[in-house]
């Protein structure tokens, strides 16, 4: 273990911004109290020390001593093995937290992914493709609706789960996409008004403001 | 530590025979040698016990012992901790190991999987979207080349990250996406002629004819 640095983009157009992934791993650093510091690379021009640490040209990573790691979920995974605040100690709770980070990534955002990148292009449309995008979201939104209605956090205590569950959801509500799921809306409205996401959201909206 | 039971649906309709998410879990338990049984769920009358254990009613889940897996990528990071033979034992190569898991998942299987289903479904045409879902797949591509040209496998050695990443990658060559690629169809080349890919394959594609 040794110092974190947290790698985001020096700046981005405004409107990924508050979107941008480095808020999944600044909400969890700030929820672990782990310190940590900030480090910029060019978002206009990526050379090979930057794909050396992420293969795809994308952000964030995170150095842990000499270790560096990519993809916000290996992320979030890693720093859950330090903090308690990020895991829960209980060996069926921990796996359900682990069930649930990777139905965050691959349940629900396979399926919000795609229809809030149509969205955001401005391709939501009445094709048979945006149609079939939209109903994927909708029976995925179908089936966790009754899940979170059911419980505060999705594994016991609130775990880096929620944390990818809440921001994989948020850009579904910027879309009004939650309207007919009032339970995902209630718990995306628990975890957003947690203080370690506003720090983390008002982190990166002044970092990527203060290259304007 | 329990008895390892596998369960997927009783039967499916042809085209994802072969692709059923199954397919990434029988691969790992053949890779790491561990027993196993495969039980059924109905395909068409998804009951209530059915989404005790799968929340979206989806397949496939995993129970060990007393404890119940859903999600392919947590149920192999679950088997990973079971065998040397599906994680590397050098802690940078198991760190490798993680977040490569997650970039099959989240980096590659994120744009492969919209570009995939647009094409199962006959709706990769010449919309805007269909177009912003080729590219998309075309620039995780483009960088994935040359990390497969430059390693047999993600980790050092053969590992969930390759079971995962060969997985995701086998629906985009099916629609012949990996003609620009030759790194990426090597190393799918690579991964499937394992004889446990082959097994497994074979298992499923005869569990699914049995019940036709």
């Amino acid at each position: 273990m040794g110092d974190l640095v947290l790698t985001t983009f020096d700046w981005v157009p405004a409107p990924p911004r508050g979107h941008v992934r480095d808020l999944r791993v600044r909400w969890a650093l700030e929820e672990a109290r782990l310190p940590y510091r900030v480090a910029s690379v060019p978002f206009g021009n990526r050379n090979a020390e930057h794909f050396a640490h992420q293969p795809f040209g994308q952000v964030p990573w995170l150095t842990d001593g000499d270790i560096s790691i990519f993809e916000s979920g290996a992320i979030l995974l890693h720093l859950g093995e330090r903090s308690d605040a990020l895991m829960p100690t209980d060996p069926r709770d921990r796996s359900a937290a682990l069930e649930w980070l990777f139905a965050a990534l691959n349940s629900v955002e396979a399926a919000s992914q795609p229809w809030s990148l149509l969205k955001f292009t401005g391709n939501a449309d009445d094709t048979p493709g945006w149609k079939f995008f939209d109903d994927f979201l909708k029976i995925r939104l179908k089936y966790l609706e009754p899940v979170l209605a059911q419980r505060e956090w999705l594994a016991g205590t609130f775990s880096v789960a929620d944390i990818l569950m809440a921001d994989v959801l948020r850009p579904v509500d910027r879309f009004d996409g939650l309207a007919q799921h009032p339970a995902c809306r209630d718990y995306l409205g628990r975890a957003t008004a947690r203080p370690c996401f506003r720090k983390a959201y008002e982190d990166q909206m002044a970092h990527f403001a203060a290259a304007d």
